[in-house]
């Protein structure tokens, strides 16, 4: 498999996390996202979105969007299982990953506070915009999990929540977010980043960190 | 089961649909977003993060973010499916799904558009940014499906990814987006409309609309 990301996507960084945590290879391509390398020609015609992860099997079919390819990774390697069994747990994770995938990264990413500068905006209320946007969602993923006993977001293993949650909590810090606001996540957080799933998946850990 | 939407909140929409193609009723409670209703203690007292839809299944459970309501209501009621048998298929029916609930609706919902008023962004401005915001998904998802014969997103019956679509067009129409761009995603959205599922999902079709 071949794995199109960047260090420090977000969504990458997830994707990383799914292929480590099922203990499978993959060849990591990096697109510079500062330098625009995600919307070159070649690129495009892998993910139309101009946006990584995008995941390419063996059979050279193009996998896009980090939350699919981990539930297609989820569903072609079922363990060790990143969701539980019982169809309301499974619908809480994926609640928990959604309320990150959906309503925190894509409204705090590259091109989003590119657009912002574009407008005018000062990068003060650029950085302010990105901090508001994480604390509304990890606000909430606090409250949605307050009463799992953990340590992880869900039981004593990890799942997709866990996946969404490290790599956005990364995205937080770098905003100036004070994450100490939400002893939870940071709970789940250090369960996650004790196993070396995660820990190699770090961005200051992949060949093209800066 | 109750579901908390809002006539023109175009997830809760996603959620209606499915409910209709899994023949399912439900007592529909509208919260008036512009009013702010799903801001009050009641409502964040069922989803933290004041945002509709939620359902909440006969025992009380509650359910958040309208794609993994979705996927709930697949596994639990799996005729007729919203998602292919296919792992390959499933993920590029999620992926192009993901494509709006991640990349394009959450960047351009009320609660963002409220932020660029409050940053002192004219009118004329926050509405381009919505249609721009639009532009890019609905333009990567037309590209996403332009080998699928149809004539819904992937293949001959609706799935996941029809109804997130549906919805969004009519988002992309009122911020005044030139759909005709799109006649692969338009050929799908006259399948789909053309069902009683998704036409008695319509905004203009539900109690609380003005």
């Amino acid at each position: 498999m071949k794995l199109h990301g960047y260090f420090r996507s977000s969504a990458a960084y997830r994707v990383r996390i799914a292929l480590n945590v099922k203990g499978l290879g993959a060849e990591h391509l990096p697109h510079h996202l500062r330098k625009g390398e995600q919307c070159a020609p070649a690129y495009l015609a892998i993910n139309p979105q101009g946006l990584v992860p995008a995941l390419e099997d063996d059979a050279g079919a193009v996998l896009t969007q980090s939350v699919a390819i981990i539930e297609w990774l989820d569903e072609i390697h079922p363990n060790p299982p990143l969701l539980p069994k019982d169809p309301l747990r499974r619908a809480k994770v994926r609640a928990f990953a959604l309320a990150i995938a959906c309503d925190t990264h894509p409204v705090q990413n590259l091109k989003v506070l590119a657009r912002l500068r574009e407008l005018g905006l000062a990068e003060e209320k650029v950085q302010e915009w990105a901090a508001w946007v994480n604390r509304e969602g990890l606000s909430a993923c606090e409250t949605l999990i307050k009463d799992e006993p953990g340590p992880f977001c869900f039981g004593d293993a990890p799942t997709l929540a866990d996946l969404c949650l490290v790599p956005q909590l990364a995205n937080a810090r770098r905003f100036g977010v004070d994450v100490a606001a939400y002893p939870r996540l940071l709970k789940a957080e250090a369960a996650a980043k004790a196993l070396p799933a995660f820990a190699n998946a770090a961005p200051e850990n992949q060949p093209d960190a800066e």
